[in-house]
């Protein structure tokens, strides 16, 4: 079930738009706050993004680590940037990441074409 | 993948009948208290059923979500009511739980015939 | 370790004060968005606060839980009420639940002065 | 904060005992089926209360890590017997684990008075 | 979906492959420690398959369920036995976990012939 | 309950030491491959311990928290690199990380002498 970055984002972009038609006041202001805590500050949009990452990694949401690996791959995090983040999620979350760690890599090298 | 009410019931009570078939007395026992706990009491099975689906989202469970959802249109549930109910799950668990949201929005437009 | 709402209440606000002095934009916004997703909508305080309560408990978290049940008082949650509530966290949550339900249900009956 | 498993068990007792006073039905079956499922079948009590206590251990519940190693001190299971069993837990459930092994292991070793 | 041991053990190869080619030393000393920690001590390769299935379960991953599935099979656990584990941990881990139950029970009966 | 730097890695020292007199070969090498997975390669030693600090604090751990702090200090993160890594926490974790986050800033504040 290879998945290509232009897919994943184009359902992706359906579903949030029928969120912020269908979702009040609060949904809308959450997707905004979620944004803008990525956006770079004294931390880097890379780094924040490897933040992001780690975060949906540990917590073991697919779509998250997904939608963080593309934006990595635009922030130009290279591969071993990318291996050093996910074995602290490795290490931090057990070997219940595993299956995670193996998708996440799988998704990564396909959208950057290895 | 548009899930339709009626296919997503009817291969859970398959996999139930399963469990019930080939599972120990507690298994059957914990199934009837499962059931026990959301019958009406002071609190009316429309408000048990969100407590129900506002647990199964911040658990991030979507087949649960899915169930609760059946039982929520069920109950008549508004689609006010249902994103109220989404938001504070939201709010509670993060953004983890957007995905979650996503499909849950996307199943209750589609068994409310949105 | 009795614990007493207007302690409890004391330190947090003098937690969340710190939080929100030293906090950037995202934090001071999260904090707001936190407060409107409980405010009434077509869904009453009382049964937002039991839907904040339930999520809380399955997610395991004494102080969110403690907060809720002090705000379920003031909503005038019942006692079979709040066990109702509790009781879908414990099937849905399951015993891990247990202690959390123990200390919550403690708290619950000294702030309620039974 | 040495804990001695009489404390525990007392405490553990007192608030189980207000639980059942004030809980509804659903609460009391759930706690008799919760003993239920830990006697003895085709696995012994002390091959269950091992399974108890990894499930307690990745899940991160200290009270529920102690009642079960209170409980396995009882079905005589050897340091090593232990040991096994919370690595199994912290390569499952990584580095977020240790600090529940330090207190599991600090609480084993009073317990059985190493 | 019926699942099939065969393709489910060449597609996890697969993708471990890739993880062991990919990752660094963090990541190939984990997976050498995870094979060490289930290795036959005082507790036999069957219990802790069985430890390994429950924590698995609370932490409802459905990949590393299907693993120990595969290696209780081997271990010749009885169905019995699984149900007993797997009743461990509806309990300790809630209605949450009825999802992964029901498509435990599922992929064990089939790849046991049942 | 303020929390002292010292005080803090003393216990911890205690324990840890007690883990590894006691614990078995996979603690050890654990432990080992814990430290290895925080030492600079492409990331910074700085950039990895906010990795650690954020996936310890969505997963919710105090101690964790405090140790990821405490090196974080060590390696002179600013207060604003601080609270931006504790908002990515915060947005994907959700309120219920609202209680670490406020424990979070208290015991930095205190071991940076704000």
């Amino acid at each position: 079930m290879k998945k290509n970055s232009t897919d994943f984002l184009e359902e992706r972009l359906r579903l949030n738009k029928q969120v912020l038609t269908e979702g009040g006041l609060v949904t809308k202001r959450f997707f905004n706050l979620d944004e803008k805590a990525f956006q770079p500050g004294e931390l880097s949009s890379k780094h924040k993004e490897l933040l992001g990452l780690v975060a949906s990694l540990v917590l073991r949401c697919d779509d998250c680590v997904s939608y963080h690996l593309v934006r990595c791959s635009q922030e130009e995090v290279t591969t071993t940037e990318l291996i050093e983040t996910l074995e602290i999620g490795l290490i931090v979350g057990g070997s219940i990441v595993i299956p995670h760690y193996r998708r996440a890599l799988d998704f990564w090298l396909n959208i950057t074409n290895h």
